[in-house]
C-alpha cells in the first residue's frame, strides 16, 4: 500500500515527529510505502508531491515545524478540488490513502472526504488544545512550556519595577495555554474566552495582589473580548485614537489597567515563538506514539477516524468525535485556577 | 483545623508547588491554618515544626527542591516513634492531621498511620513515576525533558566521532524514563528493567543502527540487569579487575558494546541533574493541582487516601490502590518504542 | 567604613549578582559593612534603605531583576535631591559612599554627585550594551541568548509556511543585539540605529533569501528609523489609519515588506522577555567578577570612577570615559554580519 | 582557489558555524570554492573528500558537532601521511590550502605542515580554553552554561537533602570550565589542575559552608589531582578495593569528603552533555566571525597562521603564540573565585 501524508494549518513542534513514527513503523513493521504531500490540501489538490522513506525522516523527532510545508488550502475548492478529482489524483499517483495531519478545518474536511469515498485517517493537531476527543494534542506541551518561561522572566522586571505585566498567549477560542501557564507561572488574573470579565474585575484582581507587595502577573488569551473595551476607554478618559488597533488583547488591556490601578503597567504579546522550534519531551513522546499508531491503523483499515490520546493510551476515535465543539476551558477547572489569584 | 505537610524520600520537582497550592487553597478558599514539618516523617517524630503561612510560599511554583527538607526516617522506628507516639506529639502541638507528600514507602507508612488512628492524606511522589493508581506523577515529566535535552547533546557528538552513546537515566525498579527519553531522543536501544536483555541483543541493536550509518544511542536504566553479566565479561576477555564497580550500569554496558560491535562506546550517568531545578510546565500544573485538591480533601475528611491524576482530572484513591504492586512499563509500551530501533 | 549600594534603570539580568559579589568580598576579605538602598536615586534621596548583609545575599547569582528594586529618579530633583541634601542624608545614616550600579543617566549622576564631593563608585549596567569603555555589559549576553532561542522558534514556523518573520529586539540607539542575535540565528537582514536603510533595500533581501529557497527572517532594533516610513506606507498604497501606531517597528516593517516582495510576512517584537529571568553563566561571572573588584576598588579609595570589562579583565575607568558618546556598532562589524545575508 | 576545510580533535558546539562563515563569506565576497575534508587529518591523509557548497552549510550556525566528522589522526603517522604524500594528494584533487579546525594537536600539526610547505591556516578550537593567543575559543562558553545549569539543579536536591553535593566538570589540564561554571553557580569549593589542595583543605571548606546553613558545592575539574589521594583513602580507613577506579575524581572525592566532614555527599559526573548540542549565542557569534576572517585571511593570503579572538576583535596570530604552553587559569583569578567561598 501507498499512503499520503499531509500537515496541513498553522504548524506546530511535533508534526515532524509523527511524521517519523508513522514511516518508521510502517516501513519496518509492515511493508507500506510512503510519499509526502506538499503543503498540506494544495498538494493533494495540485498533486505536489515528494519522497518520505525512512532517510527523510532521520532525526526528525526533535525538530520543530515540518517538512512536508503546510497551507490552509481547502481541498473541496478551486479547479482541481472536490472529492472526485482528489481521487482521480490519488489513482493516478497510485495512492491508496492519505494521512491528514491538521486542526479542526483539517479534520472536517478529510470527515467529508472520507464520506465522499476517499481513505483518509486523521491525526489531531491543535497548538491550543481546542480537539475535543483528545486529552492533549501536541504542540500543546510545548507552548505551554515556552510561555511559562518567558512568564517567568516577566517576574523578574515586574519585582524589580513593582509594575503590572500583561502576557498575551495564543488561544483564539479556548484559554487553556493561558489557563495552564498562568498557574504554571503563579499569575494573579487569567483572562479567557471561556469566562467574561469586565476591566473592573481584572483591575481589582491586580490591586489585590499589589497590596499584598506583588508584582501582579495577568495572563491572558488572544482570544479573551473584554466586556465593553470601547466604553471601558471613553469611560477612563484614555483616547480613542490612541488605543492600539494592530497590536493584540494584552497591549489594549495594559493602558486600562494602569489607569484604574495605578499600577504601572507592560504588555508583552508572546506571538509567533509559542509555535516554534523544538517539541518539548512530552509532545515528541505523544507525536511519535500518534504516528506509530497512525501505521497500525492503517493496516486495520480504520479509514475515516482519527488516533487521539485517553490518559495514557492512544486510541481511535470517528471523526464526529472531535468535530462540532471545541474543547474549551470547563468553569471548573478555570474556578480552580482562581483559587490561588487570592 | 490545623494541618501539618511533610514531604518525604528523595527530592523531587513540584514539592514545592504542591505545598503552595495546598496552602493557598486551605488558607484562601477555607480557613485551615498550616504548619511545615521538617525532613519528612524525622519531623513528625521529633517535634520538629516550622511557620507555613502564603508568606513562606510566595513564588514557590518554580522552584525545585522542597522548602521543608526531607529524610528517609520511618515513623515507626526510634524511641519516640510509633502511632501513639506521634498522635500525642501532634496532639501537643494541636495538628489535626497530616498531608504527607512521597513515595511507596512515605504512603506506606501514611496507610498504616492511618489504620492506626492518624488523620493523614496522601500526595504521590516518584520521579520514577513507578506509582500505581496515578497516570503520572510530579517530577517526571522534568526529568524526562533533562534526559531528553542531554541525550540530543550526546548524539551530536556521537555523530561528528561516529560513537555510540550510552546514557543511563534514574530508575531503579522501572523504566518509564528510559522509555519517553528514548523515545523522545530517537534511541536505537532501550535498556529498562521490565525486558531483560544480553549484552549480544543490544549489541545487535547497536550494530544495526551503526550498518545504516546512524551514530547508536543507547539508553539505560539505572536498575536495567544485564542477563550474564560476569559471564559477559570473562567471555568477551575483558579483564574483570577493570570493570567499573562502584559506576553505574551503563559504565558497565559500553566496554562490552565496543568490543563486541567494535565501535568506540562512551557512557554518560545522567545522575541527580534529573531530579533537580525548576519544574517542567506540566509538573507545575500537576504538583499545583495535586495541591488545591488536597486542600479540598482535607476540608471533605477524606483521610487515609490520596490525591492523582486519571486522565485531565485529579480523583482520590485509597492508599491501598497504590501500593503493593509498581507501576511498571507494560510490554506493549515497550513493543511501541521498539518499532523505532529499526 | 559603611556603603551602600543602589541600582537604577532598567532591570538586568545580572545586578543581583553584582550585588552578592560585593557584599561577599566586602565583608569577608574586608571589613566593610553595607546598606541596600531602595528603587536607585529615589532611596538615597528620600533615606529609604535596607539591611544588606552575607544573609541577603545567599544564593542571589542566579536570580534575575534586583532585589534593591529600581526607578528613573534624577538625584538631583525633588526638594530631598542634590548633593548638599544627599551630603546630610548619607551622613545622618552614617553611609560612607555609594556604589552606584545602573547606565548612562545613572553615571552621568554618579559622575557630577562625584564633582560635588560625595563619594560614588560606579558599575555599568546596560542590556544593551551601549556604554563605552567597556567591552561588554552583563545582561547582553542573556538578552541575546533569549533572542537567538526565540529566533530559532520563529524560523521553523518560517520554513514550514514559507514566511518571511521579522523580530524585533531591544535597542534603543544602539544594534548590537539585533547584530548578535541576528548573526547566530542566521538572519538575511539586520537593521540597526546605526545603519539607516530603505524598505527597498530591506525588501530585497528578503527577495534575495525567499529566491533561494529560504524562508527570510528580519532582525530589527526597536531604535531602526526606516528611511520614508510615511511615503513608504502612503507609496505602496497601503492604508495609513491601518499603520499600526503604538505597535514596535517590526510590526510597521511587516506590511510593507509583505507588499513589496509578495512574501507573506509577520512579526513578533520579543519586548521585555530579553531582560528578565536567570543570567546566563557569561553575565553571571562578568557581574560576579564586577562586584567583586568593585568592593577592592572602594578599600582602594577609587571614588569617582567605574569598574569594567576589557578583553578578561576587570579595570577601573574615570566615569567621563564611559559617558559622552554611546558605544555604537562600528560600520565593518555591521558589515562582517552583512557578508552572511546573500 | 579550491580550499579544504577540515575539523580534528574532540567535536566541540561552534565547529558547524565556523565552517558555515567560512563558505558563505568565500563563495559570496571572494571567488573561492571548498571542499570538506572528512574526519580530520584522516581525510586529508586518505583524501576522503566531500562537497561543500552553501548548499550544505545552510542552517548550520545552531547545530553541534561538525558536519565533516572528527577524529584524532596525526597527519605525520601512517603510509600515506607526511608532508610530501599530503603534497601531492592535495595537488591531486587541485587543493590549494587547508583550513584545519582544531585544538593543540592539531594546530601543532598545521604548524609543522605549515613550515613543510603546506599552505594550512589555523582555527583554535577548544572547550577547555586552554589555548592561548585567543582570549576565549568557541565551545567554552556553551559548556559553561551547561555546567552552570547542572548545578543549579544539583543544589536544590543538595538544600532539600542538607547534602554536599560534587560536580566534576571537563578540563584536562586547565580549570576555566570548574572557575567560570563554580563562580556562576556559586560553588563553595572549587578544584582545578592549577591548584593543589589537599583533602582537608576541600573538607574544611565543605564544613565552613555546612556550618553557616549551606548545602556545600564542590566544583571539580576532571584533570584535578588530589595531594595524597592514596594516602587519603588508607588514612580515613576507606576501603581501597572500593575506591572507585573508573569513575572520574568526583567519585574519588566524595567518599573522602563525607568521611571527614561528616556530611552526606553526592558526586555527578556531567560529562559528554557539555560538549554537545546547539551552541550559545556566544559561541555561534565567536565561531561566525572566526569563519568569516578565516576566509579574508585566505584571500590575503595569510597561511601559517590563526585566527583568534583579542577583546572583541578577531585578529590573525603566527601559530607559535598558540602553541607550547598551555593557556592555565592564572592564580589571581582563582583567589579572585575564593572570594566567595567563605
Amino acid at each position: 500500500m501507498k499512503i499520503g501524508i499531509l500537515t496541513s494549518g498553522g504548524d506546530c513542534p511535533g508534526l515532524n515527529a509523527v511524521i517519523r513514527g508513522v514511516v518508521l513503523k510502517g516501513t519496518t513493521s509492515y511493508d507500506l510505502e510512503f510519499v509526502g504531500i506538499r503543503d498540506g490540501w494544495r498538494g493533494v489538490v495540485e498533486g505536489d508531491f515528494m519522497p518520505l522513506t525512512r532517510h527523510e525522516v532521520k532525526g526528525l523527532s526533535k525538530i520543530g515545524g515540518t517538512i512536508l510545508g503546510t497551507s490552509r488550502t481547502n481541498p473541496y475548492e478551486g479547479e482541481r478540488g472536490g472529492a472526485d478529482n482528489i481521487a482521480k489524483t490519488l489513482y493516478g499517483h497510485k495512492i491508496d490513502g492519505i494521512i491528514a495531519i491538521g486542526g479542526e478545518g483539517t479534520l472536517a474536511a478529510a470527515d467529508r472526504l472520507s464520506k465522499d469515498g476517499i481513505k483518509v485517517l486523521g491525526v489531531p493537531k491543535t497548538i491550543d488544545n481546542d480537539l475535543r476527543a483528545t486529552d492533549y494534542s501536541f504542540g500543546f506541551d510545548t507552548a505551554v512550556n515556552i510561555a511559562t518561561d518567558a512568564m517567568d522572566r516577566l517576574r523578574t522586571t515586574g519585582d524589580s519595577h513593582q509594575r503590572c505585566m500583561v502576557a498575551e498567549v495564543m488561544g483564539r477560542h479556548v484559554g487553556w495555554i493561558a489557563l495552564h501557564a498562568g498557574m504554571a507561572a503563579g499569575a494573579h488574573a487569567i483572562c479567557i474566552p471561556e469566562v467574561p470579565m469586565s476591566i473592573d474585575e481584572i483591575a481589582a484582581q491586580v490591586t489585590s495582589a499589589h497590596d499584598r507587595g506583588r508584582a501582579p502577573l495577568v495572563v491572558v488569551s488572544e482570544g479573551f473580548k473584554l466586556k465593553g473595551m470601547d466604553e471601558a476607554y471613553s469611560d477612563k478618559g484614555l483616547d480613542a485614537f490612541n488605543r492600539p488597533r494592530l497590536g493584540g488583547i494584552g497591549d489594549q488591556l495594559a493602558p486600562l489597567i494602569e489607569q484604574i490601578t495605578g499600577v504601572e503597567t507592560r504588555a508583552t504579546i508572546l506571538g509567533h515563538i509559542q509555535r516554534g522550534g523544538s517539541p518539548s519531551a512530552f509532545d515528541r513522546v505523544l507525536a511519535t506514539r500518534l504516528g506509530l499508531h497512525a501505521a497500525d491503523a492503517i493496516v486495520d483499515g480504520a479509514w475515516g477516524q482519527m488516533v487521539a490520546m485517553k490518559g495514557t493510551d492512544i486510541v481511535r476515535v470517528p471523526f464526529e468525535e472531535a468535530l462540532g465543539e471545541l474543547n474549551t476551558v470547563p468553569r471548573y477547572r478555570y474556578d480552580e485556577a482562581a483559587a490561588l489569584f487570592g
